[in-house]
């Protein structure tokens, strides 16, 4: 039996841990068994004299050994006394592993799946954190109406207490509709509340429908250049992808390659090129589609920032045969961390989804649901889309023009729309430079990435929506003086 | 080219859809083409006359028409007038389909995947949405500091906006520190704020570790009967399940079973039964966790809520291999919207994961993150839970008292934690009694459906904690009158 000076020893291990008394000395008991310093059959102070020694009451002692006696650490018997019940097997390390520290035995541990093992080595697809020039992809947060979120949040708590409970699975009814209306109206779609289906972000959107539509090996096409978060949700399913290239009409259907069963298209504004899927690609590529069985994934990722007339309408408006899954998305109109985006499905699909979607994580958060909806439907989400359209198509001429003394150099590509600029480098500068520019503080997405198949374009993905024009100018000049221009004054 | 009357049935078609005069215009142009009401080369009236036609200007039929233009819908050509330049599949409907009619493409469509089959035919497990008697698995909302939360949500948007951005997709640090230290002090884990991975629900952690460690085929062990939600996700990667029997120390390991690639626990409070899994048993689990390279997962679903002392410390803390993979979850603890739950990982798995969940969708929004991590740390969730351990332990008591009267047919199961309480009844009874209840507006989940072996059980799982106690004991009452005891009075 531990002397009374190691069992203070022990017991003030525990302290400061915020816990009581009584679980203070459970926890340093059942410590030193771990610890190979009480054994098995090992008998522990009556309680009278731990009491004593420990400055204890003997009743928190009684209670400490009643609670271990009741986990099976101890057994107790009356006359007898309290002994260890229990072997155990001995502590590695007493503390918690410090940062940093390998955990040696891991790599002997069961290990991934083969699907897991895809995911692991794919790696995450990071999106940006802070506004920081010229990071992508992201909205304006300064610029948010957060004021109005506010009263709008408490407005619908003060009613609805329910929203904190579990939600339905599809998404809030509220917000189902105010969708359907809006997508009918402004883009073209055609379809009803009940296709709607609410989840936490378009990369939610295509990891199910790679779940639930594609078997390993099956083909799938995706643009050349392409989205990094489109590419690796498919590929971690197995599928064989098929970087198809785009041109200025956008994707170019290959006659030779495999053919699909899913075809994913960023149809309004290609992600990172910039360019609108024309009518006759649209045509076409439903009539493939509708010939190959195939489905065809529209990612409608920023149609709400078109800076020159209105962007074309989704192509699921011109579906005859549901045929088009389309992704919506709310972290850039409102902002990220909301969580909210959305999947329109032809009917057939909505009960299979809904079903993966409460496999996956159940349903979204019911509260941001609704105020999102009061916000679409109290006219407040168009007015924001019309102010933040004018913000953001300032910042991109303000973008351009401060690039215009490099247009030998860094050639931006057509772009109406969107929260970044693609823009082309010579060939083989785009690591050189874009390493020169962060040393500036600057960053510069790289475009090259974006390229799976053998021909890679160098550039950069500039975004600006979420820069005032200050920033905007002060990084290009940045840039500017990379490459020995005198940068204009701003 | 359609006469005047007919150019009006189109453009009126459009209205009170909330479009301005030029959307409308070419919406309802965009539609005739669909329709075939306007075909290939077809020539459109000139701008005056068109604009004439339909009371506009004709700066709106002119802008209209160089929109459809450079979506690819018309070619113009100076001196010529405008044509019809695609030709559009014909629009099976007009309108939208009316809910509930078929839609009779869709059969001939793509389908699903395998797994996406396995998923739909599995269905979804739905979580109750309402404080009905007995629906379990939900804490008293109304019971929830509602306003405390308010206040603390507003500080944290005034003083940083970057909440609304994107996030960690390991989780916001304060609330990873803020649980590491919670687990660490009051469930005995022994872990790190970097081992910590904030996901939405236990339901994403389920699914997520299946799908990054189970292979088709992989053998999984279950506690029978147990927790229908795990099963789903794991069935879902195409494991085997391997039912195993509880007894009144918790699963109780088969020799002959298939060796397993994962073990499935729910240690604290076994669900639905409600025993703790015993010492010697745990110890026995590590063991051949460790001998046949397996992992456990620990669902510590609800041992925040335990009545009869305190639980038993988490498996993690016995844990010296890094075998044991922890799931614990703030829907009960706090509310199911907020949307929030947490695995605690082994270091080797850290990465992977956090690959897994960004592919998957990304990361919890920030803002609930941050007012969990402050309630945490300021007291208020020690304090909230210490309050509704009281208020739901009293619930349980009544609910005990409250079902005496039946104690011959209906006999509850040794329950010292948790939401619900099971109970059994003579066998091939469940059905029947369940619709009788259901009948007089009390819900009776069954226990027999947690069952996936050959003997089931005939029970009810009955939720208490969202009731207050004239609710459970009107519900109860409603039981009694069934099996015609006379109720006492409440």
């Amino acid at each position: 039996m531990p002397k009374p000076r190691l069992w203070l020893q022990l017991f003030e291990r525990q302290a400061g841990q915020g816990l009581g008394r009584r679980e203070q000395l459970c926890a340093s008991l059942r410590e030193a068994m771990r610890a190979g310093e009480l054994s098995l059959d090992e008998r522990l102070p009556a309680s009278r004299v731990l009491a004593a020694d420990l400055g204890l009451s003997r009743v928190t002692v009684e209670a400490a050994y009643g609670q271990l006696e009741a986990e099976g650490y101890l057994k107790r018997a009356v006359g007898r006394g309290s002994f260890v019940a229990i072997s155990l097997p001995r502590h590695s390390a007493r503390k918690p592993r410090s940062p940093g520290s390998p955990s040696p035995q891991l790599h002997q541990g069961p290990g991934l799946s083969r699907r897991g093992q895809r995911i692991a080595d794919g790696g995450g697809c990071v999106d940006p954190r802070r506004p920081l020039a010229f990071a992508a992809g992201s909205p304006d947060l300064r610029a948010f109406p957060l004021e109005l979120w506010r009263q709008l949040s408490n407005k619908r708590l003060r009613t609805d207490t329910s929203l904190l409970g579990y939600g339905d699975p599809q998404g809030h009814e509220d917000l189902r509709s105010a969708i359907a209306e809006y997508l009918n109206q402004s883009r073209g779609l055609r379809c009803r509340a009940e296709q709607v289906l609410v989840l936490t972000s378009s990369q939610q959107a295509l990891q199910l429908l790679g779940a639930m539509l594609l078997d390993e090996g099956d083909s799938v096409w995706m643009e050349e250049p392409g989205y990094a978060g489109a590419y690796t949700a498919f590929a971690a399913c197995g599928a064989q992808m098929q970087p198809v290239p785009v041109d200025s009409e956008g994707m170019q259907p290959q006659p030779e390659l495999p053919r699909p069963r899913l075809i994913y298209l960023t149809p309004s504004h290609q992600y990172p090129c910039g360019m609108s899927l024309s009518l006759p690609r649209r045509l076409a590529l439903l009539q493939l589609a509708q010939r190959e069985s195939a489905w065809i994934v529209e990612d409608d990722y920023d149609s709400e920032f078109h800076y020159e007339g209105r962007p074309a309408p989704a192509l699921q408006g011109l579906d005859e045969q549901g045929r088009v899954l389309y992704i919506g998305t709310f972290s850039k109109a409102l902002f990220p961390s909301l969580r909210l985006a959305y999947l329109v499905l032809p009917e057939a699909l909505v009960a299979p989804l809904v079903s993966a979607r409460t496999l996956h994580d159940g349903h979204s958060a019911q509260l941001p649901q609704a105020v999102t909806a009061d916000f679409i439907r109290q006219g407040h989400f168009a007015a924001h889309l019309r102010l933040m359209r004018q913000l953001y198509g300032e910042r991109r001429n303000v973008l351009l023009e401060a690039l215009q003394p490099l247009q030998s150099w860094l050639c931006p590509r057509p772009s109406p729309g969107g929260l970044q600029l693609a823009a082309t480098l010579p060939p083989g500068q785009e690591a050189h430079w874009s390493r020169a520019a962060a040393a500036q503080g600057v960053l510069t997405p790289g475009l090259s990435a974006l390229y799976r198949g053998s021909s890679a374009q160098d550039g950069w993905l500039l975004g600006f929506a979420a820069l005032t024009p200050a920033e905007i100018r002060a990084a290009a000049h940045s840039l500017q003086r990379l490459q020995g221009v005198k940068p204009r004054p701003a």
